[in-house]
């Protein structure tokens, strides 16, 4: 073998073998050394390159144990055929954007809904329950665990959920799911194949409304008022496969189903045999009265309830679940599976904990008055600096209202103003199916946002609307 | 209103607003309450029921908000229209079966593959750390974050990739995961349409055939032997969407894919311009030498890399991620959010840290060598009772082997035989596409079993097959 350039630098933290290894690797790679080439003897090159002859045995060892060595012991050693690549990415572009950036524009209010006081998480509690758990579960816990998640979970929650949302169910109906999206991205696979109709609110989420669709779902749109879903609208001859509904506080537009909208309902889904999918995102914050009772404690045989702990705890620990009608509960746990297995075991126990200590209806206590105070501060900011130019409704429950500005229409142009004014707020018409009925109407969510801040952003809106 | 029968117990918790909410709800629901009968005033009922007046205004106020009755204020509070459900569902039946029953098999033996040694997971550090997380963060951590991941996570895995698997990307892309189900999941959404061809090691993960399967793949099987896939059996005409390897250590065989073979499936993809799927499961634990390097570090333009910690620290974690050629990056992560929004961002902090602060590498340091343990024992167990019967390979790396047991079918039959004696072999032909070449093989897990289960899983087994 021909002398080979092979610098070992000694002041590496990476071993010499690796170095060699890399090296010679790399050299028959690009071809700098050929197929037929004779490598010297290890002692050889022990002395040449002045280290122990262990090295070169152990760089030797690993070149051939992928094949790019052959005859290691024996009558010499020799490069491979066929251990040579073109290389055409050695000027590999590496030009993407960081996402990361202009995420957080600075000193922007941001009246993104759906957001609780992220400053009031609970975070010494929750805290002291994980380290807890993960120092005094059982070593089974670290396994594989089930697709419908921790039994202690599920029991914890059928009892709190039958307690304060009239949630009925045994706890094998329970699927714990990484958050109410995968429930609805679930629910979509469950319910849905290519061409199935589904009816849904109008507005509603946008990105609902997207997730059913990529599956394949053409939606119904059902027109919403401040009770909720029009259910009389709804064509007597539809077939639908599921009724999809946030009776609890609709969104965007914040109205309750009525008990005889909801009666509605069931009665057409038992004469059409369909689902209904009931998404109870924020109903624990309901600032007049007691939280209102599920529509699935009045239906369960064909009820999907979707329950999420974003909202009353934090969206970051993507923790959800499914109630299921019992025939569902199969399918659900294979594509759960299929999905991602289950989900994380000791997330799942720190949050039974919680619950079962107690935690969460305190911290639900306490959240909501921090709320109602906030939800105060901007309705009486918003009738201080607009009077009879805005109206609001919506605001009974949750975490966000929506406000009519009278003679304002939030197109592109008004919503540059508001952002060049630093302040953001979100059109109701993102989420519409049918455009055009709510071009003055925005969503203002409040859970994350300081009582100066809200005050702060008023003033914004009210300098960038010029009324 | 006639005399109802309206027991308030002052001896539960719950509110006498909401006993009596409950049960006048429960009434006009099942019709005991018709539409249009007027309630007693809320004086009246406060009298007849020896409470407080508010008591019975917080209970109508509720009912009113629902819709239950109407009239609140005025001549009268009267039951609404249509507030009345036919009940049908009273002897609902919860007969679900409990799945949790029948898991664990008292006293069985479990040969399963691919669990690493539960009761070695770091549980103290990994429980101070997340509270340390849990409890430092800064509060923007608890609110929704981006679907790719959290950047510190993306950044440490970068660098320790780099150095100790050869993986060569920007963080940009990287998507972390919830688990290598996860990522499978989204490379099938990502790269299989309905009748595309996937070409894929046979055997292979049966579960891994399913999820491309469901995807709407077609499989094309290229045979394994104890070089990893057969590359040359690869047919020139093929224009498959991707190929699936595991090339450090095939599931089940265990060989290790020789840079020949690298190199001629680098430039079939080359010229077909398809796509590598590498999913490198457990490459760290490599007895003989160290760790293979990716294949993607010699391919970045397209190979997807699919990693997990589930055999290198839990599975219960749910943490792994997926490395993308720049062109996939962003559909990768519209499809991650539509599946459920982010990864849980404490863990993800918390893996952070534990890899920044060195714990995984002492941890894969220390879990080598007991896993080195666990196999000589197993190995010299079987030698030692099987003697020239049996065949051991695919040992270099990773929590299982294989071993052939010359002269023995592992059929229905054999295999009860060897779960009444207690002990669970997983056969090769579980996960083959052509049947038959593996019917004396099986699959021995032995990462999560203890010296003294493993002799005496090695002596159940020796009894069943009676060789």
């Amino acid at each position: 073998m021909n002398m080979l350039w092979l610098p070992l630098d000694r002041t590496l933290e990476v071993p010499l073998t690796r170095q060699l290894y890399h090296q010679l690797r790399q050299k028959i790679l690009n071809g700098e050394l050929q197929a037929g080439q004779r490598l010297a003897s290890t002692r050889q090159l022990a002395d040449e390159l002045k280290v122990s002859r262990n090295v070169i045995l152990e760089a030797y060892e690993q070149l051939y144990a992928e094949g790019f060595i052959q005859g290691l012991h024996g009558s010499g050693t020799y490069v491979s055929e066929g251990a040579s690549l073109e290389q055409s990415m050695d000027q590999y572009p590496l030009s993407l954007t960081d996402n990361s950036s202009n995420k957080h524009e600075t000193n922007m209010i941001d009246f993104r809904s759906g957001i609780p006081a992220l400053d009031l998480f609970p975070r010494n509690t929750w805290g002291k329950l994980v380290k807890r758990v993960s120092i005094e579960t059982s070593h089974t816990s670290f396994g594989y665990d089930s697709p419908e998640g921790r039994l202690e979970l599920r029991e914890v929650l059928t009892d709190y959920l039958l307690r304060t949302r009239g949630v009925r169910y045994h706890p094998n109906q329970l699927v714990i799911t990484s958050g109410a999206t995968q429930g609805l991205s679930l629910v979509a696979k469950l319910l849905i194949s290519t061409h199935n109709e589904v009816i849904i609110e109008d507005p509603i989420t946008h990105e609902i409304q997207s997730i059913f669709q990529s599956q394949g779902a053409s939606l119904y749109p059902v027109p919403v008022d401040e009770h909720g879903m029009k259910t009389d609208l709804i064509p007597l001859d539809k077939k639908p496969n599921f009724i999809f509904v946030t009776p609890s506080h609709q969104f965007p537009l914040g109205g309750t189903l009525t008990i005889q909208r909801r009666i509605q309902l069931i009665e057409f889904a038992r004469r059409t045999k369909c689902f209904i999918v009931e998404d109870d995102y924020d109903s624990e914050f309901r600032y007049e009265g007691s939280p209102i009772s599920s529509l699935q404690g009045l239906y369960p045989e064909r009820t999907i309830y979707i329950g999420t702990f974003s909202k009353i705890l934090s969206p970051a620990l993507r923790l959800g679940y499914l109630i299921l009608p019992p025939e569902l509960v199969e399918r659900c746990r294979d594509l759960k599976w299929f999905s991602d297995l289950h989900t994380p075991s000791l997330d799942q126990l720190s949050l039974a904990n919680f619950i079962e200590e107690g935690h969460l209806e305190r911290h639900i206590f306490k959240m909501k008055k921090v709320y109602m105070r906030k939800r105060e501060t901007l309705r009486s900011g918003l009738k201080a600096s607009f009077k009879d130019k805005v109206e609001i409704f919506g605001d009974s429950t949750g975490l966000h209202l929506v406000a009519r500005f009278i003679e304002v229409t939030f197109n592109d142009e008004v919503l540059k103003e508001l952002r060049e004014n630093k302040v953001k707020v979100y059109p109701v018409e993102l989420h519409t199916m049918e455009k055009g009925a709510y071009k003055d109407c925005v969503i203002l969510g409040y859970g994350n946002l300081s009582d100066e801040q809200i005050k702060e952003g008023i003033f914004r809106i009210k300098d960038a609307l010029k009324i």
